[in-house]
Parts: C-alpha cells; structure tokens; sequence
C-alpha cells in the first residue's frame, strides 16, 4: 500500500464514518414524520469520564459528517472544495474532512482535550437519511417527497442520536459556520440546560431578504431543470445536473467577495490569448473555474438535498419560532455562553447580522463575546482564516470548561462516570 | 380616446419608436459582417441649426430605444420594470421611456437645450437588428448563428446610423448607465474628435472578476435550458423562458443592494401568514416578487439578446482593446470631458471602478469629475436617484456646450447649418 500523499502531525488522522439508526420514527416541524431516521456521524478525540468535553460540530449546506482527518476511503470526494481546496493545494478528491483546519490535536477544537462529534444532517446525501434513501412506505426513493426539514427537526436528530448513539445528554459547546451556527443558536434556545456555549461564526439568527432570494435563484435554477422531474429523478436515467450546477456555480460567486474574486481571477482568460467571440465559451479563468465547480458538485451532490437544506436554512428565523418575532425574547431563553466571529468581507452572512444578534444577547444579559475579523475571502473565511479563529475558539471552549456547571449532567450520573 | 392616466408636465409627451436601416453591412469586430443592419431609434427635442447640441443616450443590457415620454402604444411595456417600476408607481405596461425621470424639458438631458437621440443596441430586439432578425442568407431568424457583437461593434453601428439617417458627425456627449456608459467611454477613445463630453453612470472601463462571473451565470442558466436549443428556438413553440427567468432573477439581485432589499422585502410572507413548509412555494414577498420578475422579463426580452448583450459587456475593456492593457494609455486617445457617477451601494459596478478610471483620466491631464454618491439602490440608482444626478448632469453638459469647440464639424458645414 502507498504512503498516503499528505502529512498527518496535527491530524485526527484516518477515520471511519459510523453510522446510527434512531430507534423511534422523527417528528418533523411542519407535521409529517419520517419513520426510518439513519445519522452518519464521526467522532474525533476521547469522551471524558465525565461526559463534559463534548462538542458538536454542525455543517453548512454542502458538507457532511467527515469533518476532520482522512477518509478512509482516499478518493473521496472532499466538502472541502473549489477556492478552498486549490487555495491550500488539497485535490478536491484526496478525502480531507471540510474543517480539518480547525479540529484536530492542538488545533482550535483539540481532540486532545474535546470529545468533537460531526454528523450529517437530516435531509443529507453523504449517509443521513435525505431525499434519495428509501421511503419505507414505497420501497422507492422518497424523491421529491421527502417533506421539508428544518433547523430544529436537524436538531432534534442530533440531539436524539447524541443520546441514543452515544449517551450524551449535555454538549460543552455546539459549533458551525454558517449554517451551522443557526444549529448552534437553535440547540441552545430549545435546549438551554444541554448546551453551555455556542461557537458561531459566519452565522446569522435570520438569514436577510437578499440570503432569501439567492437562495430562491438557487432552488429556481434546479426546479426549472426538466430533469429534476420534480423531485423524482432517481433511477430515471436523467439527472438535474445542469440544475444544480447553475446553484452552485451562484453559490461560489456568493461565498467569496468581490476583492478575492479580483485578487484571484482578476480578468485573465483561459489558455488562451484573445477571446473566443463566442456566446458560450468559458474564456475567462472566472468562467472556467464556475463551469468546473458546477460540473464537480453535480458529481457528487444530491439536487434534492440542495433543495432540502437551503429552504431549511432559509426558514430559519429565530425570532419568528421562539420570540413571537422578537430576538430579544427568543435569545432569553438561552443559557450558553456565545462565540460570534462575522467578517468584514462576507456579505452572505453580513457582520451586520452578528452585530444584531450581540444586541440581542447583551440585552438580555446573556455571556456574548463577538469578534468581526477584516478579511478578503468573503462567507469563505469560517473554511479559510483558521489561524485567526484559532486563539479566539480556543479561549472561549477553555474558558467555558472551566467555568462550574450549571446543573449535574443526568447522563453521566446514570453512567457513573464512565 | 380616454384621457392619458399620466401627467404629461416635464415630459416629452408621446413618441413613436422610427426605423432606419443601414446603405451598407457593418463590419463586426470579431470578423463577421451584418450584411442588413436595422436600427430602431428616438429623438427628443429639436437639433439645434448648427448639430452641436446632439446627446446620444446608451441604454444597458434590457432597455431600448425608449428612452423617455410614453410610447404610441400605451400597453407596450416599459424597460423600467420591477423595483424601479414599483417605486415609483409605474406600471409594468405603461408604455414609460426607461430613463423618463432623467429627459425631457427641465431635466437632467432637458430637451428644451438638448436633442437627445436614442437607439436600441445592435444584438437587441426591441426593433434593431438582433438574433431574432431574419437572417439575409437563410430566410429564417438567426438564433444561435447570430454573431457575437462587442461594445466597438454597437458603437460603430450608432455611427454610422447618426451620419446616414440624421447628418449628425459630432456629439455634445454619450451618456449612459452601466453599459451606457461603456459605450460613451468606447465612443470617446475610438472617436476623438467627434465626442467633446462623456457621461458615464454606474459604469466601469472593464467588469471585474465577479461581474464576469454573475454574467456567466445568467447566460449558463439559459443555455442550460433545453430548450433554447442551441440558440435555435423560434418557430419551435419552445422558449427558454425557465432560463431566462433564472438569469433576471440573479439581475434583479444583483442590481440592488443588500440593504435596500432588506428595506423593501425584509422576512415578510406573500400572503400568508405562515410557511407553506414546501420546496417549492413562494412564501417570502422578495421570492414571489422574484418569480414574477423572472416571468415579466421571458415575456418581452429575447434570451439570445440577452446572452449577445451579456457577451458584449463582458468583452468591454477599454485597456485591452485600446491601451495594450493600460487604462492610463487606453484614455488618454479620449479627448472628451468626461463626468463620472458611482454609488456608494452599487456592488455590481463598485465605485472603486470609478475612482480608478478617475486616476487614469487624471494622469493623462483629462477633464474628469467623479462624484460617488452615497445611496442605497445599488446598481439601480442610476436609474432612480435622478434628483441627485440631475444637477451634476446638468452643469457637466452646459459647461461643455459653452467650451469652444474644438474643430468645426464637417456635417454641419455641409448642411451650411441648417
């Protein structure tokens, strides 16, 4: 067997995805159930005695449950990908967990002293139960049936594994980008004695009417692709692929800035000296890389899944379903010590939002601390400026860890400690 | 004939679109030739009896020749669509010129002083030559074989069309938004001596990396619709309407700001008061304005108008074709004054691309002046903040008329000045 291409000091190294069957069909938000709930999921690092250095990590809208080391399977497609994986030389199939940057020994969330738990989300493609697992009600697919999840039906699932899968009752912290940090916020005020801190970064409590409609132009760009067929796609021969590329060819131009576009592609063509004079070339290095990009997510990503998690993220309004459309009164319900770092440079999750959030957290006399980091690299940042998030990531965990529990963890008293 | 529902004061009044087609085929600059160029046109005011009060305004990617006053036909539908129609009140079928709020007697181009010409770009098809025209050679539309059209080509096309149809060689000034303004700036360095002022609004010598990138998008979106069929689509009964639907919907976007649509869209629901907890659904005001923007547009604009116009704005380098890749040497052919507006919200032509046209004018000892205007419309605000724009616009065009001109026009000798 070859020496595998990369090096492994500060990695969790090679890990194995698990996967976990819930025992009870899943309620969901908006009435419906699913009866066979399945959540892949990996852990990195060791569970204390005490059951207290858990952590959560969550992911964004394209990632899954390999969030740090390497697959064991080596080709696997990485979630780390486009800007992301070339800005650091990672190949987009070399199976690199999306946020290796930051979870590992020593890193921000170090395996050393956390026990980090990342699984897929509800309405996944990558080993959670979405829109192409089986419905058992059919035998086929669930397609374009699949009902619509939310943020607080992915909690639900998460929280249901961690106890089931794992006996976790009480998370030291719940963390994730984007996303992500909505998770975060959401496990925090529907579970405020389970959660002591919430790392949030790049996030928002709602996503603003200009997140609403590229998000729209996303899902429009994949419903209006006939071979979507409605959700119904699978085994047809025929895929929305040029659906979901249109989407995530949006997506890139969303996640980084103008600048970082500039800096990186400026108006340089493609191997070639003068223009195409063609409607439909890709003679700029910009236009390339979005047809690559598109091309690559096709491959490996779920149209119905896109389509699942971006309404999710989009429902998401934390005012709207814990404070009768106040943020201050849905914010009092929680319990955690928060962690916001926006950036200067993202204007998907604009600072503004975070700004807004701290408002609502220090009204209430909650424990908030938020830091907006100047960058180029746009939303992109939470995968990119890992040595900035760093210091501040590791400070607040620590910080939290240390600081008296507020009630016994029922969990790990049932288990005597072990 | 009931009563026009408009008022008529400050404006042109009613205004028949007329036709003029070119004695000879128009060299394009990619090396194919438009053996029959029509070109659809409007004027407004009265050309003074020495032709040198002609302001030639440009139009962007969807507008037309109707620029200003109501058309003969009140149903027709104005390129002042969506936001900039529900602003202020206008309908979608009115039959409004697109920059009505910026000429006529008293405004900004006040017909009163100025005889302000409009055409409809070259590519388009709301009247001149485009993809939709009858190809000489085959009897049938051009569709996908319709040539690639640059700036240059548009430009030279406008040219030639003022000489033949009108005796007009020289300008007062081009003016224009966004491509508008391309187009003045095209026509100042490649024709010197016949423009003595430029008028560029919300424009760039060149797209950066992300308005290349949020075109290819559009123009992927519609040619990833099966059925724009290579380009080949009329006659067929299919229309690439979902495609073009998708790539307004990102233009709408993209033409205004973040915050300006948070203002006007916010999270509110479109009739109703809870989420429809669908893929699918229009649930927020911003999504179903989206739609229906999208729907408008397949309506009355021809998707390979919209891929030839996207094409070309994305071409236009002004250092490139005419600076050997510098701006500094590109400009510095142009003679004209040349008046720059940028808006501080406009994130699709940032006002950095100003400031640095700015510098390059200024280092060749250029007549510039820039005026950056704090607003929030974004890209739109060329279309809406006319109060604003009105004086600058103004007293740039009476400094310039009161300028000596440079040489005598050939034309107007001929015509002994009548």
């Amino acid at each position: 067997m070859p020496a595998r291409a990369h090096d492994e000091s500060g990695s969790v190294g090679v890990v194995d995805t698990r996967h976990h069957d819930l025992s009870a069909p899943l309620e969901l938000e908006a009435g419906a159930s699913l009866p066979e709930v399945r959540i892949a999921y990996e852990t990195y690092g060791t569970l204390a005695p005490d059951r207290g250095n858990v952590v959560l990590v969550c992911h964004a809208l394209s990632g899954d449950a390999h969030a740090a080391g390497w697959s064991a399977d080596a080709d696997a497609p990485t979630a780390l990908d486009g800007f992301k994986a070339d800005d650091r030389g990672v190949k987009p199939r070399s199976g690199l967990g999306w946020w290796d940057g930051m979870i590992g020994p020593g890193k921000a969330f170090d395996t050393d002293r956390y026990f980090v738990v990342s699984t897929n989300l509800i309405g996944g493609c990558r080993g959670s139960t979405g829109p192409s697992s089986t419905s058992p009600a059919t035998g086929r697919p669930y397609g374009g049936d699949f009902p619509v999840v939310t943020v607080a039906d992915m909690v639900r699932a998460q929280r249901r594994f961690l106890q089931e899968a794992l006996g976790i009752e009480r998370l030291l912290a719940v963390a994730g980008g984007s996303l992500g940090g909505m998770q975060g916020l959401e496990w925090a005020v529907t579970h405020p004695e389970a959660v002591r801190g919430v790392v949030g970064i790049a996030t928002t409590a709602a996503l603003g009417a200009q997140g609403v409609a590229l998000n729209a132009v996303a899902r429009n760009a994949i419903m209006s692709d006939p071979d979507w067929q409605g959700g119904h796609f699978y085994g047809t021969g025929r895929l929305p692929r040029a659906g979901i590329a249109v989407a995530r060819q949006l997506g890139h131009i969303t996640y980084l800035s103008g600048p970082a576009m500039e800096e990186k592609f400026g108006r340089r063509l493609q191997e070639r000296e003068d223009y195409s004079y063609t409607v439909d070339g890709a003679d700029f290095e910009v236009e390339s890389y979005l047809r690559h990009q598109g091309r690559a997510f096709a491959d490996r990503f779920d149209a119905n899944t896109y389509l699942t998690i971006s309404r999710a993220l989009t429902y998401f309004d934390l005012a709207r379903a814990h404070g009768e459309g106040s943020l201050e009164r849905a914010v009092a319900k929680l319990r955690a010590a928060v962690l916001l770092v926006s950036f200067s440079s993202d204007w998907l999750y604009p600072p503004r939002d975070a700004y807004r959030l701290e408002a609502a957290l220090r009204a209430g006399g909650r424990d908030v601390e938020h830091h907006e980091l100047d960058t180029t690299y746009g939303h992109d940042s939470f995968l990119l400026e890992e040595a900035r998030q760093t210091p501040m990531v590791r400070d607040f965990l620590a910080r939290i860890a240390a600081a008296p529990v507020p009630a016994p963890d029922p969990a790990a008293a049932r288990a005597g400690g072990s």
